[in-house]
């Protein structure tokens, strides 16, 4: 649904919508057993909450699709990934839980080697440690230039944020950075007259940065790429007519959640916490994003079991969540993330809704195999809000 | 499919499809039995047809959008009810039968209620009888502006269409609702520089209705809005290349079909009255839509029982129908109704269709979880006639 469409039919309501989302939900089955990590997992909660449901997948970006974490969220959040797209600085920053102003121009950043000649020689700086990245970090924090503020940001190993914060800022920036061995890193470029202010800037911070780099092998020079301003994009609250939270730990999820409108809740980090600040918050919202995360790091990991585990430690809590009886709850994931394959895949992720209003289906139990027999097919992940949109009586009717 | 494509494909044959539409059919399972209307009700010829047919169900805007019965319809006539709209002066008039011309301007009215300071107390005025409104209307009937014709027509309680007859008449016009009480109605302005003209000419027409109502509480005063004029859409029949007919007692009904360029014949109420029609023209016609009502009333009155022996009633008269021997036989609704919602919903709708070149599928009945096995699976309501065109041998092939 156009965001356009869920303004004009959007209504209040005293009701309330859950969206439980396991990181990387989906999975493969196993070479030997033939099962997927759902269906060897002990689930009893999902189960019966699947007896209750209506049920199918969700497709996160499109067929044969992998998506990133960003699009796999947005699209959950009901933002089309297709025309609602971060740029990469903006995402690095989001990551770390960078408080990005509407003004402000991020860039993703990578230390790197050069040779003699300032040659890229290794484009990760042979991936040095976070913590010597961070005192690299440091170095380069004092950097002005034209009273414009710079700051850099550690990420993890090589790579690093750059945010630059001042009046009349462009992020049409071209990358500096040249993505082959061999070559130096390029000059960064103005792509529209109203950058080259900016463009200059960054170039005047880069040569800072490199001279300052200098002699420290192997982090002796950086590159930079995707500039970007965090979008401008409808806030879900002012579309979806919802008071919406995010009970998520890691800063990438916060993040996203923060991009669209959001409240990002303070949480700790296990399931436990997450409940507890759901239950505490309970009157406060319409709408609850809750995340978990270590599904995908499991799946990420290729470590089937412990996602089986993780899915039963789900499970277990489960009960805690439906005793607050949300009007609608849906238990999906952003993507899936099979243990078979270590990564993000384009697989359709189980998807169960359930309210009062819902269609019942035949399906018995929570799992890739099972929910087939669900009534909802695969259908887009945008269209998952919509649905609970619709189910929580958020939604008027559309035409006379 | 757009109907470009549409009229790119179509070719004529020696065949004959019939669109039974049962109003609001799609429903919800009884708290107590878990068995939606059409799981618990005696159906065994529909059932029949099931285990003969193409099944799945048919989402008539869009996932989680509830539809009213302009844009469920138009969608099964295969317009695209995002695309083709209809304005709200169009339908009331329609709904009443009037024979809207190509230049015609319709407005729906409300009688209201206004205080001695001219603002509005009650913007339904009291929702008077429509026998008493009627009467009001008459004495409205007079007016008359520069030669315009202004008709004014009667809906029901405090309803009434006025449609303004001449040359260069516009329908940008503003509402004169303010749609909220303590404001007075507000004068029409032209939204474009073309409605100027007919914008005064509402203000006059109001102007002297509003004279004559004075002192007439309630229904003191009055209101206007959604201007619009007949659409000027592609013809069903040109663009299908078929001879169609509607055979719908409703007046909303028969006009929605009109619009889209179908023959309305003259049918009585009941069922019997419905097939007898068909029988009498089934040779001048392709394409008959069958228009059944009383599923969606008993649904809207959140009963039950009645929706169940509704759809019973139906399938009693479903033998006389199959015995006309349609080619292509569509069983269906405009949108859902559940009787325990009490109106209209975004649940996907029932489908079959039944031809000689038709998959059957593995459904046993007809009812929403059975046809969750069908091989159409969730389909848009839009593409219904060009499935039904190809089944029907009427559409040629795709390129070479």
């Amino acid at each position: 649904m156009e965001l356009d469409l869920a303004r004009e039919l959007a209504q209040e309501a005293d009701t309330k919508i859950v969206l439980f989302v396991m990181d990387g939900l989906g999975g493969l089955p196993h070479p030997e057993t033939g099962r997927t990590e759902l269906e060897a997992a002990w689930t009893p909660h999902l189960d019966k909450i699947a007896r209750q449901s209506s049920c199918g997948f969700t497709l996160p970006v499109g067929i044969g699709i992998t998506p990133g974490s960003g699009p796999g969220h947005l699209a959950l959040f009901g933002y089309d990934p297709m025309v609602y797209k971060i740029g990469r600085g903006v995402l690095e920053a989001t990551g770390i839980d960078f408080d990005l102003q509407a003004s402000d121009v991020a860039a993703r950043g990578n230390f790197c080697t050069v040779d003699g000649e300032g040659k890229i020689t290794d484009r990760r700086a042979g991936r040095i440690a976070t913590e010597h990245s961070s005192k690299i970090v440091e170095e380069l924090r004092g950097i002005s230039v034209d009273g414009i503020e710079a700051f850099v940001e550690p990420v993890r190993e090589h790579r690093f944020v750059l945010v630059l914060r001042g009046d009349g800022l462009s992020d049409e920036v071209s990358d500096t950075d040249p993505e082959r061995l061999g070559a130096p890193p390029m000059t960064a470029r103005a792509k529209a007259p109203a950058a080259e202010k900016t463009t200059e800037l960054v170039n005047r911070w880069v040569a800072e940065a490199t001279r300052r780099l200098a002699g420290k092998e192997p982090a002796n020079s950086l590159v930079l790429r995707g500039f970007a301003k965090r979008p401008d994009w409808p806030p879900m609250p002012e579309t979806f007519k919802l008071r919406a939270a995010a009970v998520a730990h890691y800063p990438m999820y916060r993040g996203l959640a923060k991009l669209v409108g959001m409240e990002a809740l303070e949480v700790g980090s296990s399931l436990d916490d997450s409940i507890a600040t759901l239950r505490e918050n309970w009157g406060r919202f319409d709408f609850f994003f809750v995340h978990y995360k270590y599904t995908d790091t499991a799946g990420e990991d290729g470590d089937y079991d412990r996602k089986m585990e993780r899915l039963t430690e789900v499970d277990a809590a489960i009960g805690a969540l439906t005793e607050l009886g949300p009007d609608v709850l849906m238990i999906t994931g952003d993507h899936s993330t099979p243990a078979t394959m270590g990564g993000h895949s384009w697989h359709p992720v189980p998807f169960m809704l359930r309210s009062k209003f819902g269609r019942s289906d035949l399906c018995e139990s929570f799992n890739e195999k099972e929910l087939v027999k669900g009534s909802l097919g695969t259908f887009p992940a945008k269209e998952a809000l919509p649905l609970a949109m619709a189910h929580a009586g958020r939604f008027r009717k559309y035409g006379a």
